[in-house]
């Protein structure tokens, strides 16, 4: 059972990994022309790497409703140019000084810090201009309150704002709810969008997303947990990061705050909590499920 | 008749300018948490600032097509989210490393250059956030079109693609064709979108949209040849930005290309081009006839 759904889950991440990369390398064909590096810098951040995990989300979540295939992986796509962007951004000298970023030298170190700026910027565009394209859906009412809800998850009532607030925590010192609340805007409110894009395209009336959005909350919060204990623990050449970055920069964790092993512990109740959240769902919901376990049994 | 379409042109400029400073002051009451210093970054870039020549430009071009006040203030209000959060990316270190905006330090001057990025981002967002809210047209196949241009007018496609060149333009040369391309990406696919707003608005097919797209390109460039030779004539004072930065970065512009007298007599040619595409329009057109005489006729 365990390893049937270690190979589900699998088959689900190859899948839609490649439906991505596909998808990214048709959208950016790199001109003849003075922007050829822009578009270099675009390629580079955004095909051939990362988890993929928020596409993977959008995917489970419009398993839940039925939703096709196309409209999916459209949703999946806008989502991760937010997260690439984000990426990119975050790794710059002025935010969190990466040089390491998907095994791979990050995209201020690869280009130059302007490319990798406007590169970001870019990526940031494409997530608009995918979902209001009528491929997306043929309803453009779904498609706006798909672009609505992405924006809003993305600036500063969401991921940016958190974002913002990691930035406060270098120099102030966070407690456990000031931690949450920020780790909650800055990963869990793209989280939220994946599993809510599902609904939105089923037109699923928001009173009725409470348990979409628990799933997600908790789901967020324990991998955010278990990328804490993979900076404490892990191995850079498997998580291709820097780890140990958080106890050097004396930053307040999850894992900090809470020791390791309560820490641990904490991230298995999520998980637990978020698989109740889908309690009222069928076998549709088994590719949640099993991205909920994968939260704390990856070593990447 | 001079004096009257002047005065006329400034009633409009200060009507719109009240409504955009009104809509920013709205939609971003600073939050009493670490995300303060964000919001506190987006308001101060964001509010009393700038001719707000674009949402002026969407205005007037609603005016051909008889389109209500608060549809053009909210498309307005998105391109210059837009051309806010490009002005804070631009201004970076990185980039043009600028340190005057508007008459007062550039966004990572007073605040930092984490919060500036993040700041331009949230902006970026915004845009996208009220063109997606039913207030700004009741049908969402509107509002996607809108998105959807607007994305397209922002990206590798139009300004940033048109920034990425600007960056090349510092260290290889550039002939006067090179130059055109540069400036229709970098300020003039924004400017087209300004003018097609009242199109998409009114449902006016794109086949049909060629003599506003006309006037966008020939008032675009006129604005660049006009702010070039602010660069040369210019005073910071007035201009609110340092004047004189082109020539001393060796970097070639319309005026250093043509030579000043030249690049005039061009921006005339380009003004009474751009009036002549509203030759099939009225007097629901004289709005944008007064700011095509304005590029030229400006100080700041």
């Amino acid at each position: 059972m365990r390893q049937d759904a270690g190979t589900r889950l699998e088959t689900a991440l190859t899948e839609i990994a490649e439906a991505i990369d596909v998808q990214f390398d048709r959208l950016l064909p790199v001109p003849e022309d003075q922007r050829a590096r822009l578009y270099e810098a675009m390629r580079y951040s955004a095909i051939g790497g990362g988890k993929r995990l928020r596409p993977l989300l959008v995917k489970a979540s419009c398993d839940l409703f039925n939703i096709g295939w196309e409209s999916a992986v459209r949703a999946g796509l806008a989502v991760e140019c937010i997260h690439v962007y984000s990426l990119i951004h975050d790794d710059l000298p002025a935010m969190d000084n990466d040089d390491m970023r998907r095994g791979k030298p990050t995209a201020h170190r690869a280009f130059d810090e302007a490319t990798a700026i406007l590169a970001g910027d870019c990526l940031h565009d494409l997530a608009f201009a995918v979902l209001a394209d009528e491929r997306t859906h043929a309803d453009a009412t779904v498609r706006c309150e798909l672009i609505a809800s992405l924006a809003q998850a993305s600036g500063p009532a969401g991921m940016a704002g958190g974002q913002m607030m990691d930035l406060v925590a270098e120099t102030t010192p966070f407690d456990l709810p000031a931690i949450t609340r920020l780790q909650l805007l800055k990963t869990g409110a793209l989280i939220v969008f994946c599993l809510e894009a599902g609904a939105i395209f089923a037109r699923i009336p928001e009173d009725r997303r409470t348990s979409l959005r628990g799933y997600a909350h908790d789901v967020g919060l324990a991998f955010q947990i278990a990328d804490d204990l993979l900076d404490i623990e892990g191995d850079a050449a498997v998580t291709g990061k820097a780890v140990g970055k958080d106890a050097a920069a004396g930053k307040a964790t999850f894992a900090s705050l809470m020791g390791v092993e309560k820490a641990r512990q904490q991230a298995s109740l999520l998980v637990a909590q978020a698989k109740d959240h889908l309690r009222d769902f069928g076998e549709e919901a088994d590719l949640l499920r099993d991205i909920a376990d994968f939260a704390i049994s990856r070593s990447y």
